[in-house]
């Protein structure tokens, strides 16, 4: 892969990106560049997560060393989400079912690795450069930089304004050239832009996707929470919510073509698989699709029904989850210390 | 000296003790109990900080290993009263003329020491708890700690609100059974008492003396702090500034009786002398007092005129800056570097 080719799989699916031109000039410079992204360790991991693991997979694919970062540390300033006490345990939870989800995916992982927050995250140097950039900023600034990640109640607490110092820090300290994130991070991510250069740092490049609805329409609710599928329920009760899911016909802009786009056909479309869609005979019979575009259009067109979509979304993902309850299995005791 | 004298001898001049029973038990179960006090290394150090040495004196005597804490992070946390590149250099000149002040003062340091800030306050496990502080405080639950030590502007930085947290760890990673300190610290002392046991560790006690009004009033401005009196300055500017306090005739509450109460009569009474006030016949001559007490009586009954005690002050506060202009001999260089 040239470098054209290497910028187009990073910029795929992407919906902004800080700057394209470095990037570009970054992957001509470098042929192995190092990106992350920075995972939260709070709750249990859902389906929602393959969209950004399958973009960890352009990353490798593009030539990057990448890392994903398990941070406890900013699960537990994010109103503590992670108690104190389980943060061991969400980690090692995180990165038992993130590294099955990404060999589910059948990413090739030489060159990615798993890296703990508190690992680095509390050395002397990165806690002075915490303070400087407390002090550098007004309580505003900082407020405005979280306010897309942290959920603030009514009556927030101090260390939700502390969180965008820390991921800004983070690029410094792991040495990365890219950071990769979802669009909600963008306020955050323009904070690390404007902060690391006032301690003498390099800006870094901020790669981001957009936020894919859930299945239950795109607002998220506590009920929305509810119905978000789990790495590890069974076949069964993922079939019961993605029927469930909210899916009208011929509208565009919901979670189930969310999610065959952002996922399914990235994937079936680097295996070279076209999707099929089994249907009766008297529905018009069974098609496959190689691409997203085309099914959407039929879709769209009313060619092709929601259920139609729902049952081969069940099945495509009930394909991915079943290496990853295999590789889970034993490991109950972990997820119910991680998760009591 | 039994328990009681020392217990008398720290609450000498104290406005407030979180709490005294908690006081007196330790002062029964220790013969050396560990306190000190944080001093922020901001700006110049003037002849305010009399009151807090003389205190220190009183906890040496009564028994204490006392630290004076230089608080460098502090300093830079309080909306960056000092630069970043200039700490070592306050660090330095604090620590050079607070030793001279103690050393005027005629206390035996022999369990004195001073410790820096940066060199406990970055460690791992100090910085875990301040993330932990940070999420279990409120942000109105910091501002409200911080509101009477750090000068929030109108827009104030995030800096700030971390400081109590500091303040309150300091104790505890300092292995501390008592913090003193002056009565604008209360707030933050309180915080302190409050969230120590939040996470298992010992709330310690509180001891602090009064604010005394400074030389031109009882208010804080820009042009009192001018008026301040430096501890390097020459016997002519420091007569200047004292002749030109705010002393008005028979009125109690004023900064030269402050300075003569909790300063000049705690030095004189401690070393057995009286304080001579010399004026010329026809003002009645000269008259020497043993307690301020009486003074300060004579005074309201308009026996004694402001005139008469701001030659005193002066005379006695020049007393106390000689040895310390003769220390900070040779020392011009530190000072340029500190505050260029």
């Amino acid at each position: 892969m040239d470098a054209e080719e290497r910028l187009n799989l990073v910029k795929r699916n992407t919906q902004e990106i800080i700057t394209e031109g470095e990037l570009r000039q970054l992957l001509k410079e470098k042929n192995h560049p190092k990106g992350y992204i920075g995972l939260a360790t709070t709750g249990r991991v859902h389906i929602g997560y393959f969209i950004p693991m399958i973009k960890v997979g352009d990353f490798l694919r593009a030539g990057f060393k990448f890392t994903i970062l398990l941070a406890d540390i900013h699960a537990h300033l994010d109103d503590q989400k992670a108690p104190f006490e389980l943060l061991d345990h969400r980690v090692k939870y995180y990165k038992e079912v993130i590294s099955a989800m990404i060999s589910s995916l059948g990413i090739d992982t030489k060159n990615l690795e798993f890296k703990r927050g508190s690992d680095f995250e509390l050395d002397k140097n990165y806690t002075l450069d915490m303070y400087r950039l407390a002090a550098l900023n007004t309580f505003d600034r900082a407020k405005r930089a979280a306010a897309g990640v942290v959920r603030f109640g009514e009556n927030p607490k101090l260390s939700g304004f502390i969180y965008p110092i820390l991921q800004t820090l983070d690029e410094q300290y792991m040495d990365m050239d890219v950071q990769y994130g979802g669009i909600d991070q963008r306020k955050i991510l323009a904070f690390a832009r404007e902060n690391l250069p006032k301690l003498g740092y390099k800006a870094r490049v901020e790669v981001m996707t957009p936020m894919m609805p859930g299945l239950q329409g795109s607002k998220m609710s506590s009920s929305e929470e509810k119905s978000k599928i789990d790495l590890l329920d069974s076949a069964e009760t993922l079939k019961g919510k993605i029927n469930s899911a909210n899916c009208p016909i011929a509208v565009e802009d919901n979670g189930v073509l969310a999610f065959l786009k952002y996922v399914i056909f990235v994937y079936k479309s680097d295996s070279s698989q076209a999707l099929e869609i089994k249907r009766a005979e008297k529905f018009g019979g069974n098609i496959a699709y190689d691409s997203y575009e085309k099914l959407e259009h039929d879709f769209l067109d009313k060619k092709l029904h929601p259920m139609d979509l729902k049952n081969a979304v069940a099945e495509e993902v009930n394909k991915l989850l079943e290496p990853i309850r295999h590789k889970m299995k034993g490991k109950e005791e972990l997820i119910k210390k991680a998760f009591p």
